[in-house]
């Protein structure tokens, strides 16, 4: 068997540890004498696992007790509707517009409720963040809206630029939660499909403020009532528990890497490596993003002659480096390199790149 | 390790051969060089799972084109609201009330919009159908509801008692789905929770005529609209791409047991062993449901003697027979026989209960 250098956006590369666990305990979990997967949900057996994966969780991102930890279904487009049919109670709400995804939210906002478009990039394509005179914000907002990494055009907004403006933070962390230290105290409510960085699709982590908790009106659906289901510990009905027994899995390994200080280094590592190879390549291959807001975790780059686009997707995937089109709205290509893809498969994608660009220059 | 018989009523057991299948595929997928969790949706290897498991579906079910077949999430509880959202269109809709999940769907259409109780067994413990007379039927509904299995209680309606009320039928198939031939031209729409018969926890089957596409209005979520659902083909946003590929190893594992004519035969054996070893165990052990409804799947008993329930349970377990305590609301025992229960697994119940009944009788 060979495994491939996996760069998919999402659903993406797992840690092979986690893939072997799993497989040794496909048909026999700790002598239980089933799968997870045949474990019923209220059995002491999943609850131990669940209460271990909540308690890991708590533990690598430092969850202050007043957040309860969800985890639901529907992914992150679920929750663009779900977070306002929740969180708005008759208010207004404001969305800043980086990219793609939080576009997205914005639309799906609209349909439930009042919200308001506080800051847009999308004039600039997208590849920088809005400065500060650019916003105007709601201070009566239920809350604001933002995507603190957009998976499509590889926009992260650092840690450094997010600040306090009076209304609770909702955030879409999904193809970067976990991948470096958060305050978690700087939010609202916090949000992540799990197929980037978490574990299979199927999965969605919800981390909210219990005072944002039980303004929903009595007519949404009660499987999409956020206190309904922190009452019920994500159990209100049968939560997906083999994608929650994974995740577990992956939040051990990341203790194992050294929580999310080890996983930030080996992380800033990557992407300078990448960031690197592209910025010195002289032109052959750029990155358009602003450099103080480039993501570690989806790095999009064209190559100044798009016909050796379909030439470089060949011979790299045939060197074993999967996944690495660009989303056609961006074209180009792009490199996610989450969590479990490691230094070594960022290494080898930018011999690659060093040797192509040298071949074809 | 040694596997033990598994009477959860889900989520539930599933062939040992599927398990062996996945655990063999998991770290390589078809010399994909990654596991189908790490594999995009929207590349052809998935493409493939998801098409193949859709193709085998409608085999087996005989599915008419005019129905389209949907992956989605949130159980068969999300289902309870999503259906009212989409199907009322400012209508009222009825309910027949004959067990938990009935009752559970009709008060979460109740949040929704207008629906009416048709008739209802509640006041005879749910352990019968209602007669003709009893239903009262609005011939303007938007639709017509039933549950056809009821998990909790072992009711299920038999299909020669499923007659064409001249409104589209919608049907909940959690528990039953499956489990032999159905003819699916009776139905508007058929949902069904997969963790019973068809795969793992988080992933949800709705079989819908396109008839009944379109109807829903603007403000509900997108990805709760099933004409928007069916429009992309399940993917409007991730699906639970792993949950697909086990359900389609399930679908092919089905095929290989002569599908659901040569699953129905397997069924009915298994069913008779158990009704028959309750019923002839001179009042040891009785079963409430009126012989015309008892379930094939979901088989609830109790003993005379409800002291010695936790002699059972603990000698049962010893001996490799599992989540056998009934659901709290009915109290004794529930065997839920599932299809990948095989007739040696009953065996083995029988010949244990057999045997329990001597020595405490």
């Amino acid at each position: 068997m060979s495994r491939i250098w996996n760069f998919s956006a999402g659903p993406a590369a797992l840690p092979e540890e986690v893939l072997q666990q799993a497989q040794a305990e496909l048909l026999d979990w700790h002598g239980a004498g089933c799968s997870v997967m045949e474990m019923s949900h209220r059995g002491k057996e999943f609850m131990s696992i669940l209460d271990q994966a909540e308690a890991d969780l708590r533990e690598l991102m430092g969850i202050p007790e007043q957040y309860k930890v969800l985890f639901l279904q529907g992914g992150a487009t679920q929750q663009f509707a779900q977070i306002p049919m929740n969180l708005l109670a008759g208010r207004s709400a404001d969305y800043i517009v980086t990219g793609s995804w939080s576009k997205k939210a914005f639309k799906e906002a609209q349909r439930v409720g009042n919200v308001r478009c506080a800051a847009t990039t999308e004039s600039s394509g997208f590849t920088r963040l809005p400065v500060a005179e650019e916003i105007r914000l709601d201070p009566f907002a239920a809350y604001l809206h933002v995507c603190t990494n957009e998976t499509i055009h590889g926009v992260e907004i650092p840690a450094h630029r997010i600040a306090d403006t009076g209304v609770p933070l909702v955030v879409d962390m999904s193809s970067h939660i976990l991948s470096r230290p958060v305050n978690v105290e700087k939010f609202g409510l916090i949000y992540a499909g799990a197929q980037k960085n978490i574990g299979p699709s199927g999965l969605t982590l919800v981390i909210v403020h219990r005072d944002l908790l039980g303004m929903a009106p009595l007519t949404i659906p009660t499987v999409m009532d956020y206190a309904v289901m922190a009452e019920n510990g994500s159990m209100l009905n049968t939560p997906p528990t083999y994608g929650i027994y994974i995740a577990g899995l992956v939040f051990q390994w990341l203790k194992r890497q050294g929580g999310l200080e080890g996983m930030a280094a080996i992380n800033d590592a990557k992407a300078r490596l990448l960031y690197d190879c592209i910025d010195q390549s002289g032109g052959f291959y750029t990155n358009p993003v602003d450099p103080d807001c480039r993501s570690a975790m989806n790095v999009p780059f064209v190559l100044a002659d798009a016909e050796l686009d379909a030439k470089f997707l060949a011979e790299s995937k045939a060197a074993g480096l999967a996944s690495l089109k660009g989303h056609k709205s961006v074209g180009g290509m792009r490199a996610s390199i989450y969590n479990a893809v490691p230094l070594a498969g960022v290494q080898a994608l930018v011999d690659f790149m060093n040797d192509f660009a040298k071949r074809n220059g």
